[in-house]
C-alpha cells in the first residue's frame, strides 16, 4: 500500500485532542472520516505527536496507508474538501517510502507556546494563547530555562498519568522571546527536543512564568529539577497556548 | 457630566458592525449595555471608525458621558467585567475635556488589512484574515499601492451607498509588508488617512490584489483612479482581513 505523510495544521479547540476516542472529537478521527470518504473502509493514521485538548497543531506530521496511487497535491485537495467545516487542514502531502513513520522515524519535535501579557481579556488572541494579567521578566525567565537545557531527569516537569519508560529526556532549546506591542507584551517559548514527557512543556512554561512573576528565582528552577519531584513543579499551565510547530526527520519528507 | 475616551479591541465576527442596530449585536450596543450596567439608563457612545459587519479593532477609539466620577482604570475594569462573554474589551480608559470627540477630533484613522496566500484553508486565522490561493506579486502591488497616495477623487474606491459629502481624501500611506513563512505569505496593507470612504480600504485592497495576481499592472490602477468610476474598481474584498488599527488626535487622550 502506498503511504503518505501528511503536514496538518489544527485549532485545539473544538477537539477533544489528536488521539481518536469514541465519544469526543478528535484531530485523528477528521481526518481518518475524510480518508474515509476517498477509499471506504477504517483508516488509521499515526502522528509525530499526539497533542492534548486544546493543543495546537501547526505542521504536526502523520502518515496514512492508502490503496490507490494518489497524487499527492490531488490527495491533500481532496482531504481539505472534506475537511472544510473543521479548523483542520492538510498544508502539505508526499508519497514516502513503507519505513517511513510518523512518530517513530521523527529525530526532534518543535513546541511553541504562546503567553500574551495584558490587563483586558483577549479578543483576537482568545483561545490562541495563554493570558496573564502582569507583564513577565523575561531575563529571569530566560535564566530560568537555560538550567533545563541538557540531558536530565525530568520527573519533575512529568504529568503523573506520564506513559513514557523513562522520565530522562535531553532538551535541546527552551528560548524566550519577547515581542512588545502597544498595551500588551507576547512572550514567545521557543522548545525542541527528540522526545518530550507528558505535560512538559507545559509544565516548564507554568514554572518559568511564576520566575517570570518574580515568586520563583532562577536558582528554584535547578532546585525543582533537581528534585525529582512532582510537587516541586509550578502551575501546569493551560493547553490553548500550545502549539506543536514542527517535527524533523533524518530526510525531510515533504522536500525531495 | 465626566466624559471618557475608550480605546477598544474586538472581533468583527458576530457583529452586524459598530453602529448599534435593533435586531442584530452591533459593538456600540454591547458597549453600551455594558455601560447601562453601571449607570442605568440610555447610553449612546460615538466611535473614531463606524466599521463595517465582519471588519475587526484593535485600538478602535470610542467616548463615553457618565453621571459619576469614575476611576479610568476601574471603569475599564468594570466594563470588561460586563462585556467578558463577548470578544470586545476594552485595553485602556481615560478621562478627557469635554470637547474631545472620538470621531469629531480624529485626525488620522489607520486601517490594517491581513491578506493570507496560501492553498490549504486557514485554521487559526480563519476570520482573521482574507485568504486567496495563489502567491501575489508585493512589487506589483506596491507599486500599485503609490498610483493611489495623495489627494484625490477617489470615485472608483467608493463604495455606492457612501454617504460622504465629497469623494475627495488624502491618502498618506499605503504600505505591503510581505511575511513568508513555511506554506503560506501574508501580506499586510497598512493605510494611513485623515478619513476614508465608505469600504475605501477594501476596495483599494481587492483592486491591488488583481494586481499582485498580474491581471491588473499598476498602470491599470493610475486608470482605475482617474476613471473616477465605480465600475472601474476591483472587486471588493471580504471584511475579515481589516482592522481599524488605529486613531490618531491633535492630543493623546490616552497620555497625559
Amino acid at each position: 500500500m502506498p503511504r503518505y505523510a501528511l503536514k496538518v495544521d489544527y485549532h485545539g479547540a473544538g477537539f477533544a485532542g489528536w488521539q481518536r476516542q469514541k465519544e469526543h472529537p478528535s484531530v485523528q478521527g477528521a481526518i481518518e472520516a475524510a480518508l474515509a470518504k476517498l477509499e471506504p473502509g477504517e483508516h488509521t493514521i499515526a502522528a509525530a505527536g499526539r497533542t492534548d485538548a486544546g493543543v495546537h497543531g501547526l505542521a504536526q506530521v502523520a502518515h496514512c496507508d492508502l490503496v490507490k496511487d494518489w497524487d499527492p497535491f490531488r490527495l491533500s485537495e481532496a482531504l481539505n474538501f472534506h475537511l472544510r467545516t473543521q479548523r483542520v487542514a492538510i498544508v502539505d502531502c508526499a508519497a514516502v517510502d513503507d519505513d517511513f513513520h510518523a512518530r517513530f522515524s521523527a529525530r526532534e519535535r518543535r513546541y511553541l507556546f504562546r503567553l500574551i501579557a495584558r490587563r483586558a481579556p483577549l479578543t483576537h488572541d482568545r483561545g490562541l494563547a495563554w493570558q496573564v494579567k502582569r507583564q513577565l521578566d523575561v531575563t529571569a525567565m530566560q535564566a530560568g530555562a537555560d538550567r533545563l537545557i541538557g540531558r536530565h531527569d525530568f520527573t519533575t516537569f512529568r504529568s503523573s498519568i506520564c506513559q513514557a519508560d523513562s522520565p530522562v529526556r535531553t532538551l535541546d532549546e527552551l528560548r524566550v522571546e519577547e515581542h512588545r506591542r502597544e498595551y500588551e507584551v507576547e512572550y514567545r517559548f521557543h522548545v525542541r527536543a527528540r522526545s518530550f514527557l507528558h505535560n512538559q512543556v507545559r509544565s516548564f512554561v507554568g514554572t518559568l512564568e511564576r520566575v517570570g512573576a518574580g515568586s520563583m528565582t532562577p536558582d528554584d528552577m535547578t532546585r525543582a529539577l533537581e528534585a525529582r519531584d512532582r510537587a516541586a513543579c509550578g502551575p501546569v499551565c493551560p493547553p490553548e497556548g500550545l502549539y506543536l510547530a514542527g517535527v524533523g526527520y533524518p530526510k525531510d519528507p515533504f522536500t525531495g
